[in-house]
């Protein structure tokens, strides 16, 4: 038995309170080492009543499988430990370490335990973000409504995006295509920042009350709220609380006044007076742009959180994502959550992360993360043809394995952003690339976000040409996949087995990767070929429907044989 | 290469800040396997000026060997991954895997980070825990001071403790012992709970704001901790906010106005008319007498801790041992940590806890916990003979490692308790055990504490045995033993590297563990022979101090031999 291999920590993503009722628990083992994982478990003022339950073998990776089991401790406590079989050999692993006896007088030096079940400390996410289909914008390049308040250099629509240079985009813009975003079927949005800043990202904020002057003003932003609400559409802001942008009143006060300054401990400066060329505080990155605010101050942390506050109470959105968090304090966004989630229950909290983001995902700080890792795994599988099925599919089951399932029920699940290249450009300009990982993104489980454009088939190498302004001239849209993405989104919004139903790989064909979504009320099958060569599958004798065409797939003794051409996906409605 | 074995996590206790300068990281590797690992570390924004360490091999468990690095980032941000190296084969550990190859423009997907350091987070003890020498006291148990406040049933001291009965012991009883904590060298004592409550033990209490009526009043007990400061003595007291007593007033209240109570909702009631047996309610274990507080309820939450902040605004207490703590949530422990430290900034908090502590111990909850992991491994080496030296050092190591470095420093070092039997009647009465045992936990990481009678030999089982009146009659004290501990703990006291000091294993001796305390002005060396067969053992050409004797011995050519007895220690301060 390979002993280095086995791994279960409680309280972490191996083991967390799924709800109120449920706890669930994990166990790694390396890879095809172990035969059987059986847990045992009780209550440890009452150990006589211990169960014993078979762990389910629910995933792989490179180097481990995942044993799971959910449980439901009858007075919110758990104490358990885990046999671990392989041939005749039989272990127990306990918080004490691995033997092969455990001494009954000793049980409270092995057991690992959960031990209370206390709702304050679970990771409870909004319901209505695992319904979500997001679409992101960036607010300067979407669409232009009211001319009048464009910056005074604005570049035509159609010329080439720089660094520095404006197109007009405004809030009007995004609100007079709110039927646009409808008609599509998204049900969400995630605004780039749009408070008053200098650049044409704003992320370098003069002023967290105002809208930007070339964007609108609070009027026109509550009314686009107040409008996609009435369509059903929730609205998510960009939250860029690590550093302010130079212009920021309190850090030009500090410029002015220096060390007399009220705000002088909002900033962390170095030395006195300021020098720009290196910054003499800290900053975001190595710009002197992007002061880098003092969260640990509280008179800086109280403001934030009111900033965060006032939005949800005046404008009523409907939550935050959250610029360059991992470079702010864990204690400010324990108390940012307290803010937000009181001021809306249902807020949804997103994190800018890119890869490690379990410390902030176990119940005190956010509800999701921007999946990034599942954006590289979608690239180097679907575009760059670079990763295997298998390496596919064992990275995204590690992916899922570093999360509490209710996380990954809201995994912000992207395939591209303003942050990276457009996928289609890194698959070369392939459709039919760009359709599988869509397929792909649309059935799998979390919340997709789409990045505007993606769905027409804009492209853009990285920052600023993946922020050119949105493609509305009808004429250079592709409509093949628009209607294609327009199909997997309403696909997803109506079935539920798409957006909360579990998650398993169907490991049958070669050459395919499988995966079955489920609830108790229906299951769906998605079957994917990432390759050149076609091939015919046999899924059984079920009655199934085509998802996408709604063609009904009738199987005959035994046998329903599903034709997949290359690069092709097929969703399966399973007729029950 | 074992890859199964690899482990780091960023944010734990595999990296961590140490202070506001130092990260401290760690790799995991299978043991025996790595010839070399390299840290890579710098600046993810200017990554050109990277940096490369070689991380030292710092200790190992049956499993596993432990690397250790200490880095201080430049500008608090700190991104890094491992080169680790077998033989030829040489490959690289990044937060995205094991790879043989990282290709430059995928840095960002791959490094681990600590993506800032902020003091918030941080973990930071308070310093006088580091140089403190608690010890124990279960005050029905200790003196009697005050007999005019004795329980009506009081039983002569030297009767034997049962479950319920009383002995008389108070708080003016410590006070007038006060000089005997002082000459026996302790300069902190932890006292199990004060307040009014029913019970000898009193971990059912009936009011938080009241001093048992059995054990003095408010003034007496002000008087005890004024007169313990000036002798530079620290004081720190039980928090029993896991369940209150059932003659705790709201309960009280409850039982007698149900579901019109106002504080109804200050327990987990199931079912309305109250049943004891079972409890129709949460509580402690099963116990119908200790009713669980419902400690997500926000009057609770805040009643509670206005009693953790009246004791030390009141009564200047210096910090609080916390009873199971692991049934209540974290945010109240994260809420309790502000509480205490913003009453008392070097205020120290103790969990109770028996195992996997780490949740609690990352810089927002706990100071430190019990450690009972400890007490086992003394148990199994010293008083069972049941674990080899290298078992009982591997073991050693493995606590260690799931800690931060600044935890280890005050972890809360016990042989025994009042939930333990005693040390030396579970080693048979054998004094040279607990003598060996006392040498390790006084010369050793972490901060000791004594329960009261261990040093003069008290015995005693499992509770109530274990809590039997303190012996005051000198005649049955073993002189021999109490000024054994009295110089060790001098020793402690006077010597900044056993305090302090690093910690590490020194391998070179067969039958004899060894390890070095070291801080830059000293270095101890302990030898300890833990068997029947006594030896000499060269430790090279160093002039040494014999720590407990005062002896000085003279190395000569190169050599300096020390015996040692059968169950023997040395203590050896190394002349530089």
């Amino acid at each position: 038995m390979n002993l280095h291999a086995l791994y279960h920590r409680s309280q972490s993503n191996y083991c967390y309170c799924y709800d109120e009722e449920k706890v669930h628990i994990r166990l790694r083992s390396a890879k095809n080492d172990l035969d059987q994982v059986i847990l045992i478990y009780g209550d440890k003022y009452d150990w006589e009543k211990k169960q014993k339950i078979i762990m389910e073998l629910i995933g792989s990776d490179g180097l481990f499988d995942y044993f799971a089991a959910i449980v439901k401790p009858d007075k919110k406590r758990l104490a358990y430990f885990f046999e671990v079989v392989k041939g005749k050999e039989k272990l127990y692993y306990t918080e004490w370490g691995i033997s092969k006896e455990i001494d009954r007088k000793e049980l409270h030096m092995h057991y690992f335990q959960y031990p209370y079940m206390h709702r304050t400390d679970m990771q409870v996410v909004p319901q209505w973000a695992k319904d979500a289909v997001f679409y992101q914008i960036f607010p300067e390049r979407f669409n232009n409504g009211d001319p009048s308040i464009s910056p005074a250099n604005t570049r035509d629509w159609c010329e080439k995006p720089e660094a520095a240079n404006f197109f007009g985009g405004d809030l009007k813009g995004i609100m007079s295509k709110i039927s646009y975003l409808e008609q599509l079927g998204i049900n969400a949005v995630y605004l780039t920042p749009i408070f008053e800043a200098p650049t044409n990202h704003k992320y370098d904020t003069t002023d967290y009350y105002k809208i930007d002057p070339h964007f609108g003003d609070l009027k026109v932003f509550k009314e686009l709220v107040s409008k996609c609400h009435e369509k059903g559409i929730k609205v998510v802001l960009d939250a860029v609380f690590n550093h302010s942008g130079f212009f920021f009143a309190p850090f030009q006060d500090v410029i002015k006044n220096g060390e007399e300054s009220p705000y002088y401990e909002w900033f962390n400066i170095h030395k006195w007076p300021l020098k720009m060329d290196p910054p003499s505080y800290d900053t975001f990155a190595f710009s002197p742009y992007m002061p880098k605010l003092n969260t640990q101050n509280p008179e800086v942390k109280n403001y934030l959180l009111c900033v965060a506050r006032y939005w949800i109470k005046e404008a009523d959105i409907d939550g935050w994502r959250l610029d360059v968090c991992d470079e702010v304090d864990h204690e400010f966004w324990r108390s940012f959550k307290k803010t937000v989630k009181e001021a809306k229950p249902d807020a949804f909290i997103i994190g800018e992360m890119w890869l490690n983001s379990l410390p902030w995902l176990l119940g005190d700080q956010f509800d999701t993360v921007m999946n990034y890792p599942l954006t590289r795994n979608c690239l180097q599988y679907f575009a760059y043809n670079q990763i295997s099925d298998k390496q596919f599919k064992e990275s995204i089951t590690k992916i899922q394995m570093n999360h509490m399932q209710q996380v990954n029920e809201v995994m912000f699940n992207l395939l591209d952003s303003h942050d990276t290249p457009r996928f289609l450009t890194l698959a070369g300009g392939n459709r039919s690339k760009l359709k599988l990982a869509a397929a792909f993104q649309m059935t799998y489980i979390g919340t997709p976000c789409i990045y505007y454009g993606t769905e027409v088939g804009m492209e853009g190498l990285q920052d600023p040409d993946c922020r050119r302004p949105m493609e509305w001239n009808e004429e250079n849209w592709d409509l093949d996949l628009y209607s294609y993405y327009k199909g997997l989104i309403h696909l997803r919004r109506n079935h539920e087995a798409l957006r909360e139903g579990s998650f398993r790989w169907i490991d049958t064909y070669d050459g395919i990767i499988g995966y079955i979504r489920e609830t108790e009320k229906e299951r769906i099958l998605v079957f994917i070929n990432n390759h050149e060569k076609g091939q015919e599958i046999d899924i059984g004798c079920n009655t199934v429907i085509n998802a996408l065409s709604g063609d009904l797939l009738q199987g005959c003794e035994g046998k329903l044989s599903i034709k997949m051409d290359k690069y092709s996906v097929q969703i399966l409605i399973v007729k029950q």
